[in-house]
């Protein structure tokens, strides 16, 4: 191998190519990032076993010439390390040249870096995933759908199916579930292009984060491919394989009552400072339960704690309706509810004491939070 | 205790004084904040036995009134969550007014909060310092001088003293020494006005780690004083009071070596960004450690790990004279040193390959840093 590349733009995409390699890894060659150089593209490769990313990088980027391949070849250099040397060289360029053995050097302004690598062989083959069941989402929108689900899944490995976000496909829809038992979200898509056949698919909610770190907040679409245990995100110049969790996820369709007894419409933002308020008291002495109150014209929301102290604060609703209604919840589940309903007025219905309560956006019932209270009465 | 206090000043100083608290105490009471309101003024202390800190807050500000006391009193309230309630509340004011036994409403926008505190008379005394050994630095020239010296103190606490750096008083001059016996940096300032009898004061690294957060970058006088056992900075409203360390400071002033056999001259920011990059492979590799190789016209920096790999990089000097030089050094010691000798080009002057050697700005002579060569030839 032997080419020069700009420095800037490399060091963008070995970031990229980053967010899929451990240090922390069983197979210890998949600690090392993998170059491929062509005669007309460099291809970077980095693998955790659970998420592989494939980065291809052309000799021109908007009529700029900036990957001259003299030599083709493969290679194979730890990640982080690599990755920091072409970072803090100076000079515009950066050339890399194979020397003996599986090593590479590494040169820009006057600095001279060999390296050594592993056997480009060994490495691993990524998973195949095909074209047939395939489906097309803007960027902009499938970084919302995200953003509205997948801090809901577990972070338990109890059940492993809930640590993923569950894709189900309808003729006419797709619904995005996450749950991790105690909370829920919900979001539907209207999509009659897509050409899946599967029912669903259940894809790893750290995948989700890492594949919205790198992909933009534009309109180009991302073409999302499902073979039997994948899943392939093409994005770009960019392609992000994710393996699928195996298992049955729950029918969560019966969850969500209907006919509430108590409907609140509230300020988004003023009700999630009032939260996070009252929540200190409620974390200072170690849980996250906060109390509200909803009488015939107040709200109000309280925590108290015999040590420590207690707190009230009056919120001041937009719209109330229906019955009175004591009710306690985890002040995080509610923050982060709030948070995955972008809009400036939220709907919340509750439905009883005990009864899980939803909120949505007040124009709108594409995503859907539901929460289960805490029993304190 | 009843009183309205302006929000956004009293959260800047409530975070000033819990530099000096923390959560990990001996004494329970300790982690909280005390607060004594009197007519006039509000004194918020903090402390962690080794530090105090002692804010005033007056009733006016340039020509603004922020603080109105309608009843004196005093209170001792855990000092992160009491602080983390004043900076989350709405509104322009906090009210703070004692209820039953030690316990404070704190109240601001639509909350109300009611803090359980200790019995403010078991609050300790803060050590007292009089007057009589006084010194007056430039808040500005006390950062600096934090800044040139404060990193080279020992992280160990293995020789007490070597945790703190040294004050020097002579006649005309103060000295400021810190070393962890593997480099040593050395402040000179001249200062004929000062009153200090004593022949030196061992100041804790960290007291000034934490004043120098807290002091501004200003031509505002520090107006410092050294009892037996204890030193005190006021600055401003602000008393910050720290022990001193106990023990015999070792006698620095012989390891600094007389006609180098080696001079070079180099631009600052270019051999650190030099040594940052060539470091890489040696942390890579588990150690700080890199070789410099200086022969008549030649300097160059390298490091060399059988397993990993190795670097090279020639760095161009601005002047260099006297003999050639092989010496390795830790690359960590040498981007501290060159960051705490803030002029464009350094001076180093070598005395031979196990010989420490020693950097100073090109221009001046006030500050000299000292680093112990590592022996790998």
């Amino acid at each position: 191998m032997h080419l020069e590349i700009k420095r800037s733009y490399f060091t963008e995409q070995l970031n990229d190519v980053l967010k899929a390699i451990s240090n922390r890894t069983a197979l210890p060659i998949l600690s090392g990032i993998k170059l491929e150089a062509d005669n007309d593209k460099l291809v970077l490769i980095g693998s955790n076993g659970e998420i592989s990313i494939e980065i291809t990088i052309p000799t021109e980027v908007d009529n700029e010439e900036i990957l001259t391949i003299t030599e083709p070849g493969e290679a194979v250099l730890p990640a982080r390390f690599f990755t920091d040397i072409v970072k803090k060289l100076a000079g515009e360029y950066v050339q890399l040249k194979s020397t003996d053995q599986y090593s590479i050097q590494v040169s820009g302004g006057k600095s001279n870096f060999v390296i050594s690598g592993s056997n480009p062989d060994e490495y691993p083959l990524l998973p195949e995933v095909n074209n047939e069941e395939s489906l097309k989402i803007a960027s902009s929108a499938l970084k919302t759908i995200i953003n509205e689900t997948n801090f809901a899944v577990s972070s338990s490995e109890t059940r492993p199916v809930l640590t993923g976000v569950n894709w189900q496909f309808f003729e006419n829809e797709i619904h995005f579930t996450a749950t991790d038992s105690h909370r829920l979200a919900l979001r539907k898509l209207k999509d009659k292009s897509h050409a899946i056949e599967i029912k669903n698919a259940i894809i790893p909610g750290k995948a989700l984060h890492e594949l919205n770190k790198i992909i933009e907040d534009s309109d180009e679409d991302v073409e999302i491919n499902f073979s039997q245990n994948q899943v392939l995100f093409k994005y770009g110049n960019l392609r992000f394989i994710s393996r699928l969790l195996e298992g049955n996820y729950p029918d969560t369709s019966r969850l969500f009552p209907e006919n509430y007894e108590t409907n609140l419409v509230i300020n988004n933002d003023e009700f999630l400072k009032a939260i996070d308020r009252v929540s200190l008291l409620a974390l200072e002495s170690g849980n996250s339960a906060i109390k509200m109150t909803i009488d015939s014209n107040r709200v109000v929301l309280s925590s108290n704690s015999p040590e420590i102290g207690n707190v009230e604060e009056e919120v001041t609703s937009v719209d109330l309706e229906g019955e009175p209604l004591q009710i306690s919840f985890n002040s995080r589940y509610m923050m982060d509810a709030l948070r995955a309903v972008p809009e400036e007025e939220v709907s919340i219905e509750f439905f009883g004491t005990m009864k899980p309560f939803t909120l949505q956006s007040n124009t709108s019932n594409d995503v859907i939070q539901l929460i289960l209270p805490i029993r304190t009465y």
